[in-house]
């Protein structure tokens, strides 16, 4: 990704340099921005609408293995996982704050490169950066980004909405990340094995995208707008859609029947999962990171969203006695569980 | 610190079972936290008062070594220098979200216990904990705190107000922290050089507590309401007081004279300075992590301000060229410059 022009050390800066170097381009968009870098805090004015906020921490070794992750792309994936959080409460996300604790084995060059794929990102979702901190690490990168949006009250979708009755629906599609992931690390040992050979990632864009760079919903919440939907509950997936769907069910008080048949899954998804013997429905289910929305509607607002590409019905939410269940393509009833990657890495 | 009870994995209980562990005593206080943990995100409502909001981050080895910081202290500590960051916007925080990067070194009890000191220092600032991060890290401990507050937009002070002829007044004393890490980092030194002999520390408790448990000052918002002062410029000392007074006087485009007599410094600051053959100046200018406020007012609030045994007033504003002066007590003038503990670390 990083063109080579040399390596400039991080402590030839200093950290006030450092920050300088990575902020001198921050443009300001959001009326809402009073102030942002350069004071002890940022400020904030929604003139009336509520303020929401989320955190999330994306740890090296942990969350990324930078052997495969351009850093360009994981600045972009670090803003996208916490827009996410925002479009989950139907709200829109103005502004971040983005803390970075980075070891000397990083360049100046290097955090540019973090710091374009983070620029990238909010210039997508039309988010200002108002703060953050930049600080050693005695070892990998942590990037721990707080994301703040508003809006209005009426507005907002919780998790806790849902009713029996109720539709249960996911945007775009799942488990893509997961086998891109699968692909990514399966590349990473052969190049490991063999450093001569290139990567073969040849006709898995989508996959690969959906792992390294995951868009997450902005168009969402202002579909649901336009189509006179407000959500009854929603959740963003970032630990599978099993988890997801027990979130809603716990929270709601409710039970679910989920049907395999409805789970929208890829074609490039599918047959990679196929090529790794791991069974698509699993990987959609346990696999997370893939950053769609899932949201439960009433019924009578199914004429409103049935036509849409965008959103697929995977089933309805049942009184809390009956429990939460994944009906399989074959027609038996199993309880659903949230197993995450233990599912997946056991086979 | 910890009573020896047995020691629970973090894996035993895994992401969801920790954060359930260690939120579930959170008591909400304030109207503005509409929705706490246990969503996608947190809902805030200052009712058309303006969002203060700051971040900072703590990564083990270079913020803080376990070898002496309790980890109950070091939680409270995290909050402190973060809601110092409010304070010196002169407005109240409310509300915070508590990252943690956590490595399988650490057990069950001794997340409970930094979490036992995050929830005093929430508990006397009067701060929510409306949601986080938990996850793993491969190494070191690392916290990264976000914290919310509000103001009234005409009480905000920014660090780019101060005017020629402004007197310039710091909170409390200074050094105290520095030399405080300078004790601890000798008794760790005897410590591991004889693992028998016990930590000599007594009769230094206020520089021992200044370096461990730093008190953010929330009486200071408070006190200059009353007193009818509002400053001109403020900064909490972070990195010293030099350091800082050179951010106001860069932001507000003005120059300084600083008389090194009226630096406030506590007599057992000074004489462990000494102890250590360390400048106890230098200690004040130089050592950071105070946390007091630093802060411009117009000359005529003086007589508002000057009874007062809080408030010091260390020096003045001039005009930008006539540069940023420090008067020694010899009555010789120095150029003010950051060092850091540069300074300090060099002799």
């Amino acid at each position: 990704m990083l063109e080579n022009t040399g390596r400039t050390e991080l402590s030839s800066l200093g950290e006030f340099g450092l920050i300088k170097q990575l902020t001198q381009f921050i443009e300001i968009v959001n009326e809402s921005s009073i102030k942002g870098v350069g004071d002890d805090a940022a400020i904030i004015d929604y003139k009336g609408k509520q303020t929401v906020v989320s955190t999330d921490m994306l740890v090296e070794g942990v969350h990324f293995d930078l052997a495969y992750v351009p850093l360009k792309h994981l600045g972009y994936k670090a803003v996208s996982v916490n827009a996410s959080d925002i479009y989950a409460m139907n709200a829109m996300p103005k502004q971040i704050l983005v803390s970075l604790a980075i070891s000397n084995r990083f360049s100046v060059e290097a955090m540019e490169e973090l710091y374009s794929g983070i620029t990238l990102a909010c210039h997508r979702h039309k988010i200002d950066i108002v703060g953050g901190d930049t600080t050693t690490s005695k070892s990998g990168l942590v990037i721990s980004i707080t994301v703040i949006g508003e809006a209005n009250p009426e507005d907002l979708v919780y998790r806790d909405g849902a009713k029996e009755g109720d539709l249960l629906c996911v945007t775009g599609d799942l488990g893509g990340a997961y086998v891109g992931l699968q692909l990514l690390e399966r590349e990473k040992q052969i190049f490991m094995e063999s450093p001569g050979v290139q990567p073969d990632l040849e006709g898995n864009d989508y996959i690969i995208e959906r792992q390294l760079k995951p868009e997450a919903r902005k168009d969402i919440p202002v579909l649901l707008q336009k189509l006179e939907v407000k959500p009854t509950s929603m959740i963003d997936i970032s630990d599978g859609l099993a988890s997801e769907i027990l979130h809603l069910c716990s929270n709601s008080k409710v039970g679910c029947n989920l049907y395999e048949e409805k789970i929208p899954i890829d074609p490039s998804t599918y047959n990679m999962a196929r090529e790794f013997n791991l069974d698509p429905t699993v990987c959609a289910l346990s696999g997370g990171e893939d950053y769609e929305l899932l949201f439960t509607i009433d019924q009578s607002d199914f004429p409103k969203i049935k036509a849409n590409p965008d959103i697929t019905i995977i089933g309805h939410m049942t009184s809390e006695k009956d429990g939460k269940n994944l009906i399989t393509k074959g027609g038996t009833v199993h309880p659903l569980i949230a197993q995450g990657w233990d599912a997946l890495l056991k086979k």
